[in-house]
């Protein structure tokens, strides 16, 4: 067996995801397993290079997994001409410049989301690595959630007839820094540093949704700040300028709709931190990160109201989860393991920056419509 | 201990809400614990006349509750000099006319909702009542239910400190009676009729959220009818003419916003029909028919989002039944002896035919919003 | 409203499915509703005439439900030209020749199953009752049991995709009347009484499973006389000539296969006294008497066989119950309304003696075929 | 204590059973423990030879437990005089010839089940192993299961009276591999390389019934193809040529019968994959694969069959399950014990290739009776 290796530039490994999902839970997990066996039957055994601000940070992550290189010097490493891959995971600001100065040095690209922090970015890089003809990737770890697969098995086995309707509700209650220290960066709160929830998590709705429910055609969305005033790492009190919720409703070009509810200001009554209900014809589905549970409409309970008894049925009684029948991997070292195959066989990865932008799109279609209030019409972007 | 008779004209009474809430659950239960008795010590004694179109169904419930009078002549009982009160309990458009010809000949009146089927002609029975000088009111069921006087004690105790936002869920599974019979009238979905879900739900969520929320400001909603064709019933299928789900966007003076969906077309993964959630920076409650749950402040699990793990929070466990406290007599019942009790002392009734224009008033603007793709502001009705 | 007296013989009234189901929960049941009204508003109203060979309790029923018609005369009564429908509920060896007598004389007739002790004689009185002209009806009542209408219910809906195969387990311990008294009577255990498992229960299973999978087109059949020797009602001891368990497969013509044992010598592990298991490409269900579960395919667990450990599937967790619904009444009551309707508009009955010979056609191929150890053809009966 | 080292060749071991039960949880298993000590003091240490057609994957189970000895190579094998004992478990249509060929090499044997494809080659098998005066055997691993052997307690304490039937339920539900991966290799479906679930499952009834009841006299049995289509291990489609469920009565020589279904396309509505439920005059009981539940006649209800009301008795709850009351190794390790234990102390091995022969008998007049529609005798081997 012929072992191949990979060099691959992880700009941005400091951060809590970079370091945990994208270097440990994936590319050390495939050098553990012993690469990944190519259809030729070659391993691909990825060498990852940390790159950075903090020398010290970096230094310490590569000690603790015995790697050898890491830098603080973009340039320097996008010039080595054994880097084939370059991956970003930077704050939402820095990541177009990067991108294209990699894509520009002919690497391969792959990259965190949001591709950039407008659509006009997000297309730019797009036609660039187009036009350089390699290989490129936008991370959509959601797809690969139990919850969310076994949601797509039920649309692939026509479980729903037609789908008419969806909601979604995410969210959870973000601690704002006073009494209880906060579980988020305060960048997230800060517009001019990429912060807000629209520009985080609709780009995770424009895929997760489309992928179920087939294209979107128009947004209208309402966002909001519920708490103005939070306390930053530092135990400073700072005013917060970017959006901490937003209430959209979402249509689809198949005639159905989806009340998409992002908060984080919101206390969670419900199994997981986000459930995507979905209702159709001949039956419906509620699915959160792992489980996905169904009731099809042979077993849908005929509610008569009568406001003077307690309602005899068990409604949440009426639902099935749906069993696992598979073993589910880490969603972002699975996606990894696609890229780096689409990498050295040279296909196309489906999850490009082209679709990549789409994500972009729906955010900025998104806080367009809560600043103009009107439903806002999302144009298909020719990729 | 003086007994006064009170006699009421039932129209629209063979109707089923009409006959078991008005009738049976509200007048007959007064007279049988054996009046209202005021402050003064009378007993207010109501005596339905029945009124509606069907002369074999008005004699058989009359016969089977022993009531004497009955009648399918509205003007004839109107010109009864001894005839005090009015209700009106038809459908939807035959509702505006009847309840005009009692005001002009001096009645008080009391009506189901929606008082009529346009804002104008609500307005033009709000003020010819004010001009009448007569006692009138409209029936504002939901706010009476057990999970509603539950959460609005929460808001009285100032448990949510500032409210942020609010979350409505209603609906159901209505069959669209072809393998299944259904269990909603057809007129329902006929848009000509007076159906659909916008005009039968938005008034009532116009009470139930001013009277917790405060006033509503603005509103954006997106009306579907996902199940375009039903079985009426007799069994002949038709094409339906009126929406089945209303998916809106209300935002409130004080800064809250809410999510309201309605469906007649979902499945329902809820332990109510309805469920209200209210979000504030103390504490959270979810309230609905029956039961109110909440989560204080300081019950508020901090969520880590980690994909490698089934997340270890069991999440509607963080969440306290409120108790009851009290016994919940039959909303209707107890709206009645509300009415029965401000014309016979002369006080002002406060869910007036004025109140009553602001429902109709909310379901006008919903379905405007839907149609011209835009957030729509509520101005204030001056009553 | 006319009322339309219609006079009815019940000959066997006095056993106990005669008494308390046709008489008492059927019948009666009419009258105490008002009678059954019919399309043009006539109400047909049942005159029940009580016909047995004890005189005594024939009295005594007519006593108690102020009843003043019964005979132990069977000439006499169908003799009566007002007399319009006869009604058998006797021993199953003395119904042949009753119901040709009432053929005979131009009733309407209405029988229980089985509906002779041979195809021949089933033959006979479906030819006379076609040649007649008359109005004539079969007893099916396990078709209108709630569990099988939710079972009918899924096969309509195409719950199953392609139904393979159905398993029915029917029984129970029936005591051997020696230390605990038995709760069947002695005769059916004697095959010279017209006793046996395989005749009493045959006819059901012919119109339950034909209803819902199409027509059996084999039978293989093995019974068995688990227990030769009980003690009779007077608590003396017999042999036991009939038997009292049988095992058998069929065949469909849709290819389906079933496997169906019936037996008085099993001890119920199950919910109900019958259990129905029907398994297909896209679901299954498992019905009895009440109550009827489903599994789609969605829900399908895939479970791997491992010995080491305790199976982590709990499988009927996977299963959901079908909801009502619907009220039920009860099913003889029903099937009498539509027999009376038919009887009295001149419609097709369509539960009738050439049906219900079918029935007993099964059971005497089934008997066959356990006698000479080989499959059966179950040729279709032209009727 | 004296160790003594026995070579076995197992030949098969890359399959799953052959190397999770036979190797891993069997022999390596014994070795953990420090052998198998006999009577005389002597540990009995197992040394395995592993043997199959794939280099590569022969090392890398040897690699992975330590293990020196490997070979593609079974004549050399066999030719090794130290080797001790030779054991199968390739698939089905390969193990005749290698068994003979050990057979003749005066190796002992021992084998998975079927011994071999016919009945005439597994009484050739056991003749010759008769003439060559070697201990054999065969793996009748599910006697040895938790919930048979508590089910041959009972049998064992008398507690069923006299036995009167029994009723075996196997079968799970195996995806076709379309939407969701098959957990069945495809080489199961394929009649043309000894697939099909008689052949798989038919030879384990034998030897389980036999044990419990003594021997069968008959059967009849009709086997079928539910679905005829499927995808294999490649995602390729193919046509199903064996049979993939089979429905059987089995007469025994005590006069008991059983009904005995077997499927790979049933959904699963019991406690464990199989259950069998054995009837008797004093008491029964229902095992599966872990559980046995029992209910004595004086625990059995007295069922009366009302269709007004839903049935009172709770079934499941008047069964009690028997308690473990040992440890229960697995159920391969403790027969290879025995099997080694006969070997060393030169005692016969009571599950020998005679009665292997039994499990393909019935296997054949299964397929034969399923043919030609008839019930079939069993005769008796005479080994």
């Amino acid at each position: 067996m012929t072992r191949k290796i990979v060099n691959i530039a992880l700009n941005g490994v400091t951060g809590r995801m970079g370091y945990r999902q994208h270097l440990v839970r994936s590319l050390l997990s495939i050098r553990e397993q012993g690469g990944l066996v190519l259809a030729d039957g070659t391993a691909i055994y990825p060498e990852p290079i940390l790159v950075g601000r903090s020398e010290e940070r970096l230094r310490a992550i590569a000690e603790r997994h015995g790697l050898e290189r890491w830098s603080t010097n973009l340039d320097q490493v996008l010039g080595d001409p054994d880097l084939e891959v370059y991956f970003d995971t930077q704050v939402t600001s820095a990541r177009e410049p990067s991108l294209a100065q990699a894509i520009a040095a002919g690497k391969h690209v792959y990259t965190e989301k949001p591709v950039a922090a407008s659509l006009d970015g997000a297309l730019r890089l797009a036609a660039a690595a187009r036009e350089a003809g390699i290989t490129n990737g936008v991370v959509q770890d959601k797809l690969f959630l139990p919850g969310m697969i076994k949601l797509r098995r039920l649309v692939r086995a026509g479980f729903f007839g037609r789908i008419l309707s969806a909601r979604l509700e995410f969210g959870y209650w973000v601690f704002d820094g006073d009494l209880t220290p906060p579980q988020r960066p305060s960048w997230n709160y800060r517009k001019e540093d990429g912060g807000g929830i629209v520009l985080d998590m609709f780009p995770h709705w424009q895929y997760l949704l489309e992928d179920l429910l087939g294209p979107i055609t128009a947004v209208y969305a309402r966002h909001a700040t519920h708490v103005p005033r939070r306390w930053d790492e530092s135990g400073t009190s700072y005013d917060v300028t970017a959006d901490d919720a937003a209430y959209a409703v979402l249509e689809f070009e198949s005639g159905a709709l989806a009340s998409v509810n992002s908060s984080w200001a919101v206390r969670v009554n419900r199994r997981e931190l986000v459930e995507l209900q979905v209702d159709g014809t001949h039956g419906s589905a509620i699915a959160g990160l792992r489980n996905c549970a169904v009731q099809h409409r042979v077993s849908t309970p005929m509610p008569v109201w009568n406001p003077d008894l307690p309602d005899p049925i068990d409604y949440p009684a009426q639902w099935t989860d749906v069993p696992d029948n598979q073993v589910f991997d880490n969603g972002f070292k699975t996606q990894w393991e696609l890229f780096l195959r689409a990498v050295a066989e040279g296909t196309k990865f489906p999850w490009d920056l082209a679709e990549g932008a789409k994500g972009v799109q729906l955010a900025e279609l998104a806080l367009l419509s809560s600043a103009e209030g009107r439903r806002v019409p999302v144009p298909r972007l020719t990729s």
